[in-house]
């Protein structure tokens, strides 16, 4: 439905061009159309011609602005700032490039150009908007938010690097930093220089033949106060790294220490289409949409930069859907190498600090994340569960609504709460989260974790992707100890799909799993996930690790899938574990999946590696 | 006047309470006062108390806010928010515990209670007001935002320090961090950890016996990064910091690396008073007023907090004021400790970037700590002048004013620029930093740097002050280069003044000197500051170092001072400059000070050490 209500300004704008009425490249505007001028020079700031060009759009109503192909540089000095809370993303003050906020039916064609970006500025808010698309071009980074190391030598105490020019490095006072290659500003003082750095907060090794996450190497934590360091020759530097995971000849990956910038963020709109669009890089999630409905992606690429200069795309998951409605498509895209899942569809629970009357509560965002989410306005209904168990305690719809700050928000409710809600107990928005989804066709594959995180409400449909996923190629989360996702899936078909070679990491117990976060002891009574059904897909499988292991669902068929054994990894230490595991469980039917020879299988175009 | 018009509600609220016809210590409300309750329990929360308590002033037209004798303690978490532009601070969304925002005749009097935060929140903002009084409280902090260690031994390459309980530490990864003291919260994950950190950005070392800059002792700055460092003992610390400037037995602070947490912010108010404060410490400069006119500062102490286990009170300069007008008054303050500058008034220069048209240009900020300092509106009467002389290129007015954003706004003017205006010019507002100054009867000593930087264009009043500073004691600066701070005095009268052997420190070249940032070339023409009298004022000298070093200066009367002698010091080592040096100048009168003995004057009540 979505494509289909931009159809019709395509065609038009496309009989535009197509009768030469328009110089092409300059700044020409028709009623269908706004052309964007070919930068005249390299280098040259297309931010302010932006920033002007939807203006126009706007105020005379123009509903299509279309680029030249070609290279377009974006700096943040010229660009609008807006304070953005972005869920599972680090808020502030941001520069944005194409600042889509309050557009009613509004197109983006970059007919093919590339959009490059340098420093921190977001590519694209579309915010409190309707009916809008954006298609046809690439974004990155000409200096990334991560940086890279190829990895020379091991010891129990050190790690030694080459980094290339593609990663701007100093040492100061013997710790490593990241820089963008320029230098300081001005002289040093008491206050803060203005230099722009690029902090990590964690380290992971990549595999540079098979492009993907090293063969089980773990996450390293406990780095973002820094590391410290030496130069060992020209851009060789050796790192005071006890005990790293990782072995010479990888790719030492430093994860950026913030999501500050995520590729295109979605919030508070409805309709929005991304439609043939490559994310070589951003500093943060590839797409965040959150309290938006229907959301359609089309051919979206999430890859590292052409050229194999870098293993890595995004620095976090390369989508992640918060409290959306409507419908959420994801059809024939790409999402490898990107340092985070590929997707999580879920909702936001906050927790009651305190109940201050019977019909008022102190509601606060746990995680810092979500800070700023606000979720609640008079008359949400509202869900109240346990933490630990994550069972239901109730329902309530709130009255007023008092934002203290952005974490601290005062509701007082049409009814008083009902006695089963305690203190501790976390709160969500009933009708947020639910979304039906559709994720078809694509191919994840090579970044670090998981596949697909489902937590949608609605119904959920997963049909014939190709998962390589090091971790679980599709996860049951939620919880509302940690991460405060709401989740609890209801409808969920995962049909057709292939899952070849998964769980090559550290991050999952089989291709598909259940992981919410609901303590041991209530796991035998809670039922947070129901009726998943897994049907005719292919797993190939290397390792120890099952096929399925899930715990407190209700409702599971697994029937028709195929199991075919490889050796595309060294075996693991680990005993075997059963194929499918399902405990504290209800109305579980698992049919085994029948063993196939991979032959055949490889004809019907799985996984290749590159 | 302030004063005065503030008189007549505390003679009633006096009468209420005399007359005992009220619950002194409990929220209770007449007409006239609202008396805020005391704390039943140690360790409360004072935040949102103090939140509803203002709203019911603002709502029920309450204009006085008393609280009983105590201590009152408070916390970010339950605390308003507001993003905030401060000058020469730095910008951010902060938590406030006094947001006295739109207030039209308010006084908020603690009688006496002290008030002790918790963590980045700032005690009180001034914003949009008019006639706000703030009294007989004093403000600190649990944790101080920058940090003190004993040196215990110094080598060519290291530090070694002893770290008190006060000032939290942990050695991670081989370096050195400040925290709360607290444990991380929860597991680490690709996300931020929510630890409250306490960054520093530079190190200078105080002397614990005369309580003030050691002697001589330079800033260490480019450490912003972090040093590393190894334990040695209990709260022992070995730092690995190559040529030190410090000594064993000195304490080596640890410079807060942001100015996040002012104590007050005065932000586009008119008629503030502030008296009988002691600010003990606060994460940024004690009082800064910005855009504001009229701000009275009477009995206000800067200093540490009694029981002497801190050497520093607050982290920047202990007053600072920026395009402030009507007049400022700075009277019976006690300013000692601070990591900067007793104080500086000046105004804001931006950057003429590009003349885009005859009548328009794009302006912006270039201090990252004037950022979003908005000051140019429709109508706004601009100076301009030349970035490396400050010699004036022409006036214009505003005519329409677009902000892009926090750094870059376009302009056009009334008429076409002047065509003396070139591209890299600064401008200012023309009719701003023109406040009336009075110091009087101050004492400023002990602190970093400088005392007083005097750049108001209105009539300056600097009298009956004592000063002992490591700087220069009065310094004329402003400049289009760096800091981007106009000044250039009119009319300033410095009498009856003691500068008790001032400049044993690194930060002056005499006790009263200029140094705006005109280019040498430039100096011989331009003349910046104009008609400076300095008259019976007593210099006590150990050294070295003139009491007087001008350049491009129209206008200096030098007479009836005296001039003492002293031995307060060790030699230096640099060669003795003249006692009164002007180049560059036009209209100089200077007779040499008069050379007196001590013993008179220090029965008069000079400085005495503690």
């Amino acid at each position: 439905m979505l494509s289909r209500s931009f159809h019709s300004i395509f065609i038009i704008s496309l009989a535009v061009l197509t009768a030469g009425a328009v110089c092409a490249f300059a700044d020409v505007q028709s009623a269908d159309v706004f052309e964007f001028k070919a930068p005249t020079q390299a280098g040259e700031d297309a931010a302010s011609g932006v920033r002007a060009a939807l203006e126009q759009c706007r105020s005379k109503g123009i509903h299509r602005l279309a680029f030249a192909p070609g290279r377009y540089d974006f700096w943040p000095d010229r660009a609008q700032e807006k304070y953005l809370f972005v869920s599972n993303n680090d808020e502030g003050l941001k520069r944005i490039a194409f600042p889509l906020t309050g557009f009613e039916g509004m197109e983006i064609d970059g007919r093919g150009a590339s959009f490059v970006f340098h420093g921190y500025i977001v590519p694209f808010l579309v915010e409190n908007s309707r009916n809008v698309a954006i298609k046809n071009l690439s974004i990155d980074f000409a200096r990334t938010f991560h940086s890279e190391g190829k990895v020379l030598a091991v010891t129990p105490d050190s790690v030694d690097l080459e980094i290339s020019e593609e990663f701007p490095y100093a040492i100061r006072q013997g710790i490593l930093i990241f820089t963008d290659g320029k230098n300081p500003l001005g002289p040093q003082t008491t206050v803060k220089s203005g230099e722009v750095l690029y902090p990590f907060g964690n380290l992971l090794a990549f595999d540079p033949v098979r492009r993907e996450t090293a063969y089980m190497a773990k996450d390293r934590y406990g780095v973002q106060e820094g590391l410290t360091a030496r130069e060992i020759g020209p851009r060789q530097v050796r790192l005071n790294l006890p005990k790293a995971s990782t072995e010479p000849g990888n790719i030492l990956v430093f994860g950026a220490a913030h999501r500050d910038i995520p590729g295109f963020i979605v919030s508070d709109s409805a309709k929005t289409l991304l439609e043939n669009i490559s994310i070589y890089h951003c500093g943060g999630m590839g797409v965040i949409a959150q309290r938006s409905s229907d959301i359609d992606l089309e051919k979206v690429r999430v890859t590292p930069a052409p050229g194999g200069r870098r293993i890595v795309s995004v620095t976090a998951d390369a989508t992640h859907f918060v409290n959306c409605t409507g419908k959420i498509t994801l059809r024939g895209c790409l999402f490898e190498n990107q340092k985070d899942d590929a997707t999580n569809i879920h909702g936001l629970y906050a927790r009651i600090v305190k109940i201050v009357a019977p019909d008022k509560m102190e509601v606060r965002m746990v995680h810092p994340q979500q800070f700023g989410l606000d979720f609640i306005r008079p008359g949400t209904r509202l869900e109240i569960v346990d933490g630990p168990s994550l069972e239901n305690r109730g329902e309530t719809v709130a009255r007023t609504v008092e934002r203290i700050n952005k974490e601290i928000t005062l509701v007082t409710t049409a009814a008083p709460l009902p006695v089963t809600v305690k203190e501790g107990n976390a709160v969500a928005n009933a009708d947020a989260n639910t979304a039906e989804v559709l994720i078809e066709n694509c191919v994840i594959r090579n970044n670090r974790a998981r596949g697909i995180l489902l937590g949608s409400r609605g119904k959920v449909t997963v049909v014939g992707n190709t998962f390589h996923t090091p971790g679980a190629a599709i996860m049951f989360e939620g919880d509302a100890r940690f991460w405060f996702e709401q989740a609890g899936v209801r409808d969920v078909t995962i049909r057709d799909n292939t899952f070849d070679n998964c769980n090559f990491g550290v991050w999952g117990k089989a291709c598909i799993e259940v992981a919410s976060g609901i303590e041991k002891p209530c796991q035998k009574t809670s039922r947070y996930n129901h009726n998943i059904t897994i049907e005719n897909n292919l797993f190939r499988v290397f390792g120890p690790r099952g096929v399925l292991s899930i715990y407190s669902v209700d409702g599971v068929k697994f029937r028709n899938n195929r199991l075919e054994r490889t050796h595309a990894y060294p075996p693991q230490r680990e005993p075997a574990g059963d194929l499918c595991r399902a405990v504290d469980s209800d109305h579980i039917a698992i049919e085994l999946p029948t063993e196939v020879s991979g032959v055949a299988e490889k004809a019907k175009g799985g996984f290749e590696k590159k």
